[in-house]
């Protein structure tokens, strides 16, 4: 792991900025632009987009590189086809952003090119935890530079220069910076569940491409689950027949997925959870059980009983030939065997397995469960692989070179590195549970106050951002990944003290969109699902809703709206998004509202609108939700926006007129408000509180002029 | 053919309805609602929103079939797979739009299961133009019954039950209905060229899942051109590996596309482009072409001379063994030769070729291509593939079990159909034209005043529409091809008689939000497009500009904004639509206003702010596009986006007030109307006529009032 820290140039006038600016730029525009020039500075201080933040950068704010149709790349040192290709790459996006027509293929090195890629060497021939992925960038008015000791590096670089590039009437340009950039950790993962719910080849691919961007570089593919077992085995056909409802990927489909990931220096390391977790396996091969079976492929979401028996020779074998195929089919040095949540009732429940524990004097079911890493880890050693498991599998005895996946938290990852054990964390990146970016963002593996000695310390590799597969389909799986877990990226790749959140949601912005570019479907997929719910074109009313309520957070989804995996996700709490923007804006405004008093004058208009925008579309999506049956579940948020709309109305103008609202006004709004917070068809408003503080500032108000 | 003559249920009320509603009912709900109760009528007459129209429909307006959780289908007659997997989809899609979860998995048949499908046999093995696609649908409120000869009708008719659902208050159902159904014409096509553009296999997917939607059934795919070779041929691999730039499909992936088809009841028919049309082959055999060479891949779109040489013995060897490959590859009884657009330029150049010619008295070039195309048809015959060529290939002696795809026209269609030669219509159905819907619409392969005998017309087997590539990419294309073609399919299955335009707009608006539900991209792409261009999300007054501007037509792209076909198709005229629906809107609302002389009541408050929402657009579209420079070339039309908001404006003011305008005000006003007609960036204004009668209405006004 290399830690470096540098001071964050985009800390130094963030506040002022923001101070200063907002009297005279709208908020779309301070949340939209790239470059702000302050009244103050008297030269521009430059305002990048760059998501992850880079380790160091130095602006040249009088150069710029211009990028016009005679662009070209050049390359020197080391070049092979996988940097040729992303190259290509880059200038196909470089082309669809600005629409000129670049010269295709690479240009000779005549000095004056306008993009040299100077790579020392190929890197890793399979990507892997040790890969440099360092480079530099050099951007005058006369050239732009791009070194990298590996091909991995310039890829990173190339990401960095798609995110540099900005436009003005002159046209579109890089400006003149100087980038050292490497990684805090060298572990940034994705997991996507591909088990609860399939996700399709072209699913992957672009969230690949996506997870280049802004430079994660492990696809953790979580294949297996009681839900589905989704790789096609050669040795044991009957688990992707018969666990999978034919949704599987081929082994040359995995192959291919493996080269694309390649190609964009990301690590594919598969996961076999087991010994839990493991129905869909027994569906083809019941006889592995702890329990005689017969079993079907789980449809429910939870945590279930099966688990293979950990006490018999044939399950060995069976492991033994079954994760030699596939690790001779992925050829990252690391293995997930899961390992979490096996509650062991299968087990004890089985007498056989009750006997053998007693006569191997194997005390209880953790124990039993490290009995069976053991001799995984045997099995996976004889294939060199790694071992890495989650929490759970961290038992007394268990050798060194196993990694600790930690879905349970920093506490558990640092006890781990100080027992001598690599790990990655989990904890925090749930991205699943449908909390905000700035949530994930503060998760640090390695926190300021960590009381890790810097040896100790070398054992947190990074982390993984986790895409349970419950809730998501191929329709709605981007919106659950993107953009939050670009803030998870940079946390994983930027200097620890790149904190700033304000700064990380301006970036964000500009990030989702560039995302879109690689096809990913986050935003546009709304629009439609929404279209859909009202059976035409006309949604504004319904979208005003959804961009002010989120899916209810953590598991609540599934307790307050049972459904099973086999049920459409096409409602209005899968066509809503976490981490509203709207709701944001809305509070950001209602802050520097209520702190212009007692002049209450700040954004008071666009406050306005916003409310007013509240009840109109909260009424007219009355008739709308009775054309719609599949709306009937929101028509409480949709009564209740008006409400919220009428009841923040009415605190702007009790506070705009000074005067105050009668005595029982307080109370009556108030209980608007709670009820508008309870959640419905597992949506809830994101906006309770800011309308919460209208009110209550109004009432105060009250107060202070009857006194 | 089966040519059938009912009378078209949506035409009789149609003309009244929209003559006695539109005072009161808001246009966008007229656009859109499913239901449509005029006040004359003293009970409810239902308004399908069925594309295309079956053959016959009456209606039980009592009747309604509730669709709820416990909403289930069985099976009598015959089932196979190919009819279970249509009826999953079917559900998958039902629950999709409902958010109901239905039970997964066929209901036992107990009498009362709410959608009985009645089989009576497997139909073609092979998808072929023979196959029975009639199916007949009854719908009471106990039971729905769908009853088909074969599968493909079966699947057909569930297409059919899913544009029939609707909504209420009282939840989803399918209205009382007995629908007799079967298309006039049994070939019903879509042409898609992958050659210009390559496109990967979800495109071709989702497009096959449209074109089932709307009952089309060939899928007419164009592999081979000047710019690209798109198949993997094992024979002759140098084709594939030097032709395509590594974009082409594998063997394994033509049988998935094929099969993917099959389980649609679409056939697909390959076409190999020769003589012409060959640039991309001779890259890998120069030796094959009428010059020496060597060729590169064409990357200009146009018409080029490369050819086969058609007197060289090599060369029919080399397409023997070739075409035998594909011949066993694809199934289709037919296979497409193209044969169009060979000039013969290299032929004249040639002298070996003038020799053969002299030798074997072949007088011209014509003649030439004639003995070509019998040697080839040997070849097809001796592999069991029926010929199919584009109009060129009809000369003199030509055997008559050849079909004549005709680009030029229903005459040349009827002369050959005379001849005794089957053929097929795609002048008219060019959708890579940018024409609007109405104007395939009228397109009939068989016109009403055609003077063929019944014996002549059976010869006419129905029509294709044309997605050229040269303009189109993975993003772009929906867009190209839907909705659009959907009113092409509506001809090549309805009866003739169903030709109201307006219902036709109608029910498209409809349709299109259902295709969204396969995957399409026509509608959600333009946002990101957008989005794409200014840089951030607020795209509004651009959406304003693209949704009354639209690419040039016919071959105007090509002259005004000259690219290539590896240059970006990411700008303005990219994300613009043909058939813009704001214009037809525009000019509806202006018809019905100047008609409301001398009131001018009507629409003036939707029109006035239309034309605001134009002037206020088009202001602020000056800084967006300073920051945009890929918006650079449509600044005139933001410009004209304003001056016509403002001129419409102006119109509407002096209409409302009686008061004439200044003498000069028509001619300046006219005057900035024409220079907003100029296109800009190969994109045009389709409001120009509308907002130059309003200004022409205006001015007589002057003068009558000053007589």
């Amino acid at each position: 792991m290399i830690c470096v820290i540098h001071v964050n140039p985009w800390l130094i006038f963030e506040k002022t900025n923001i101070m200063t600016i907002k009297q005279y730029v709208p908020l779309i525009l301070l949340l939209c632009c790239a470059v702000v020039v302050t009244a103050q500075e008297t030269t521009p201080t430059p305002k990048l987009n760059l998501m992850p933040v880079p380790a160091s950068v130095k602006f040249h704010p009088e150069e710029r590189l211009a990028v016009d149709s005679s662009f070209k790349v050049a390359t020197r040192g080391h070049s092979d086809a996988r940097l040729e290709t992303g190259i290509s790459r880059f200038m196909r996006r470089l082309e669809g952003r600005t629409v000129l027509t670049l010269a295709p293929g690479l240009a000779a090195d005549d000095q004056t090119t306008p993009l040299i890629i100077h790579c020392e060497g190929p890197g890793k021939t399979i990507p892997a935890v040790s890969e440099n992925e360092s480079y530099r960038i050099d951007i005058t008015g006369r050239q732009a530079m791009l070194n990298a000791p590996t091909v991995v590096g310039a890829l990173r670089g190339l990401e960095t220069l798609l995110q540099l590039l900005e436009a003005d009437r002159n046209g579109y340009f890089l400006p003149g910076v100087q980038i050292d950039d490497r990684p805090r950790f060298p572990w940034r993962g994705l997991v996507i569940d591909v088990a609860r719910h399939f996700e399709p080849m072209e699913v992957l691919k672009r969230n690949l491409d996506a997870m280049a961007a802004v430079k994660l570089n492990v696809f953790h593919w979580h294949l297996t689950e009681d839900q589905g077992f989704r790789v096609e085995s050669k040795k044991f056909p009957k688990l992707h027949q018969l666990g999978s409802d034919g949704n599987y990927y081929t082994q040359d489909q995995i192959k291919e997925i493996i080269a694309y990931a390649r190609e964009r220096g990301i690590r594919v390391m598969p996961e076999f959870d087991i010994p839990g977790h493991s129905t869909s396996w027994l569906v083809g091969y019941p006889e592995l059980g702890s329990a005689p079976g017969p079993y079907t492929i789980e449809r429910r979401p939870g945590i279930f009983e099966p688990a293979l028996d950990p006490t018999r020779e044939e399950v060995y074998k069976f492991l033994e030939t079954f994760l030699g195929e596939m690790a001779a089919l992925f050829p990252d040095d690391y293995l997930h065997i899961g390992g979490d949540e096996n509650e062991g009732k299968q087990w004890d429940r089985n007498p056989a397995i009750q006997a053998y524990m007693k006569q191997k004097g194997i005390k209880d079911n953790h124990a039993l469960q490290a009995y069976f890493n053991t001799r995984l880890l045997k099995i996976l050693q004889k294939h060199r692989k790694k071992m890495i498991g989650w929490d759970e599998i961290l038992q007394p005895g268990l050798p060194k070179d196993v990694v600790i996946h930690s879905w349970r938290g920093t506490a558990a990852l640092a006890e781990a590195a100080r027992k001598g054990y690599d790990g990655i964390l989990s904890n925090g990146y749930y991205i699943d549970l449908i909390q905000p970016a700035s949530q994930h963002y503060v998760a640090d593996p390695l926190p300021a106050d960590t009381t890790l000695t810097p040896e100790e310390a070398k054992h947190v590799l990074g982390g993984e951002a986790t895409m349970w597969g419950e809730w998501v389909t191929p329709e709605t799986i981007d919106s659950r990944i993107w953009p939050r877990t670009a803030a998870i990226a940079e946390r994983l790749w930027s200097p620890r003290n790149v904190t700033d959140v304000n700064d990380m949601y301006r970036r964000l912005a500009v990030i989702s969109l560039q995302l879109e570019e690689l096809g990913l479907t986050h935003k546009k997929n709304q629009d439609m699902m929404l279209r859909r719910l009202v059976r035409n074109d006309d949604i504004g009313p319904l979208r005003t809703l959804v961009s002010v309520i989120e899916p209810v957070k953590e598991y609540r989804r599934y307790q307050m709206r049972p459904q099973t995996m086999l049920s459409p996700l096409t409602g209005a709490v899968d066509a809503a998004t976490p981490d509203s923007e709207a709701a944001r804006k809305f509070s950001w405004m209602v802050n520097e509202f209520l702190n212009d008093a007692p002049r209450f004058q700040l954004y008071r208009t666009e406050l306005s609108q916003m409310l007013a925008d509240w009840q109109t579309s909260g009424a007219s999506l009355g008739p709308v939700i009775d054309r719609s049956p599949a709306l009937k579940e929101i028509k409480p948020l949709a009564q209740n926006l008006s409400q919220l709309g009428e009841t923040g109305l009415e605190a702007v103008s009790y506070l705009k007129l000074g005067i105050p609202p009668p005595r029982e006004w307080r109370e009556t709004s108030l209980a608007k408000v709670s009820e508008a917070a309870k959640p419905h068809g597992a949506l809830e408003f994101v906006v309770i509180s800011g309308v919460k503080q209208l009110v209550i500032a109004a009432a105060e108000l009250s107060r202070s002029s009857s006194r």
